[in-house]
């Protein structure tokens, strides 16, 4: 099914099918290499995907046997200079991690090769990461001269602790994918991560309320930067007070008791704002 | 002993022995589900205990087979319904968690069966956590029509990161008890968590000092909301300036030297408020 | 080599070699104990080192069998009693830990055998630690009668988790090295941590820039504050539009098209401050 606000994008694919949107990073001559219009294309995307009711999982993908090979860096050395001032340049991947924080359905990353630099930072304002076994991932900044970008600064060490964090970063190395998993970075590698993040979207799709899902990725982000759990407190029972009197907590509850799948009537874009 | 602040509880039961009070949830007939009352006596005894010298350790466990099998859903798909209006609605759970927050001695949760919803995000502001083995847990408010409560938007991700807190309350999965313990939700699995939450609890009675888990309990709690290590440093030399003219620290450095077992004569309510 | 801010110091050793230099306690007939000397000693030498480009790597280890014992306690119960008052009383460990926080070199800690109390908690600031397998090590403060210093109730959480940080301070136990690397206490676990620290150091002078280290690690701490990911992309921005213009990344991008080991020219010192 192709949605009208979805633009004809050159360097991505998406398909939506039963709920599930697959978002393919698509050049796969170049591994997926990221490039100026890649960005203008992912941001496109995702500033508009909140709003379609038909998309409740997104997968994120790539085309051929990477993930993302990072920057393109074909502009060899130039490849950073920008001709704008201090004041006005802007992070590209930044720019995309921004807009990723703000979407409402939860998101999964199905790395199924090498993600290194842009590659691995653009995961992590996502949900789930699935990693190929034994595929080659990293944040290798420090060997090029650069940093940690795409917001990843503040988004890395939330996910494994400011300790791995450091290390991953200081040494640019790249890492073990059991390591991975183990430091919580990935939450599962699997020898065929489209699969198993299919797997994964279906049962989210089949057995999970939207308005639930909604609520709860911003709940957990927005919270990462409060300092005392009343702040939590106060959102979650405004969303409960509401979520009593609707159709998705009756029938969660109703089919619970019944013993029965739960059919839930409810559109993400019916629920009211809560964390803004 | 029974204790005068000890109401006559109708859902929970409790036992102080040997400076250990247990706490235990007693709704055996209903898996321990949790009620407005069961609320109202958990908010009753966490503002009480705080006062008493004689609770050394808590250790909250559930009768019969379970811990805690979430939310008594009996009145079904009205559960959720408040007559409050959404200004003065608090989720039930939030409020407790906000008292076990303010708890100042160390709270060992020893998960003997079942705990999913509220049973499970109950137990995040405690400190240890001990689940039976393959028993079957969960944050499963997705796929019931409504969100995290509890407060555990803002403790689940201090807990085990931001990425399994993600994963975990989207999918509303059940988790198995080892990835529970791998993540660090739980310390420990055990055929008998009980037994096991027992031996922890004598160990810190035994051989720590009151003033010290009191004053370190809140310590790390409150850090979490603080932006820089110098908040820490302030307080922690507030503290160390009390400690050093006080008879535990003296007791417990003599011990040391001494190679004895150390006996310490003050009791948590010596200790004045560092954190307020 | 031996730089002319080195002080002929009592109770640590230094020694710079290929861009490493290698800070040794050395107090080995008291198991590297702490003294206010040491202190003094440890502060001068972190508020000095980040001004000297020919550090390029810090490794942090112990003269003898141990990594450090904690506090030394010749002076028995009297240890912690200061003449200070309580307004202008700083603790000893904090006061280094803050200086270690602003250090723009990458820290590893050799832990090459016991490490309980502050020898513990100094290691928090730094970035990778490298334990001997097997060796004891512990928060042990509420089992003298203390708490946690050095700023570990800021630093401890945010490297484990509050969970396991709550656990181990609360019983005061030795905690299993195998247990600490699960953990992400540590990142290894080593029959040799010093030759192990000198591997990464070697690998980070020969293959990183000294301006992405000095950027990255200020980023990440700096980050563990702020509230939402927009304030690391604003400050990854400017760092980026920095980098473009110079000799690091020209030369990082350069060599990565060209198959070649990097040769950055730049210095540490040369790193504007963008993130005061």
């Amino acid at each position: 099914m192709r949605k009208e606000w979805l633009c004809l994008y050159e360097t991505i694919k998406t398909e939506l099918q039963d709920g599930v949107m697959t978002l393919t990073l698509n050049r796969p001559d170049h591994m997926n290499a990221y490039t100026e219009k890649m960005s203008e294309e992912l941001l496109h995307f995702y500033k508009n995907v909140n709003e379609d009711d038909d998309v409740r999982v997104i997968i994120v993908t790539g085309s051929g046997r990477a993930f993302c090979a990072g920057m393109d860096l074909s502009e060899g050395g130039s490849t950073f200079l920008s001709e704008q001032s201090s004041e006005d340049y802007r992070d590209l991947g930044g720019q995309v991690s921004l807009q990723v924080y703000e979407v409402n359905k939860p998101i999964i990353a199905a790395i199924n090769g090498p993600a290194v630099g842009i590659g691995m930072t653009m995961t992590l304002p996502m949900d789930i990461r699935i990693v190929k076994k034994d595929t080659k991932i990293g944040f290798v900044f420090g060997r090029r001269g650069i940093g940690p970008e795409a917001a990843s600064g503040w988004f890395l060490p939330k996910i494994v602790g400011i300790g791995k964090a450091l290390d991953w970063t200081l040494t640019g190395r790249y890492i073990p994918t059991t390591e991975a998993v183990e430091a919580g970075l990935m939450q599962y590698e699997s020898e065929d991560p489209l699969a198993k993040a299919y797997e994964i979207a279906q049962d989210i799709v089949e057995n999970t309320a939207a308005t639930s899902n909604s609520f709860t990725r911003q709940l957990l982000w927005k919270m990462m930067g409060q300092d005392h759990p009343l702040a939590s407190h106060l959102v979650e029972s405004k969303f409960l007070h509401w979520a009593g009197q609707n159709a998705d907590a009756t029938e969660g509850i109703q089919s619970f008791v019944d013993k029965r799948q739960a059919e839930f009537p409810m559109k993400a874009s019916e629920l009211p704002s809560f964390l803004k």
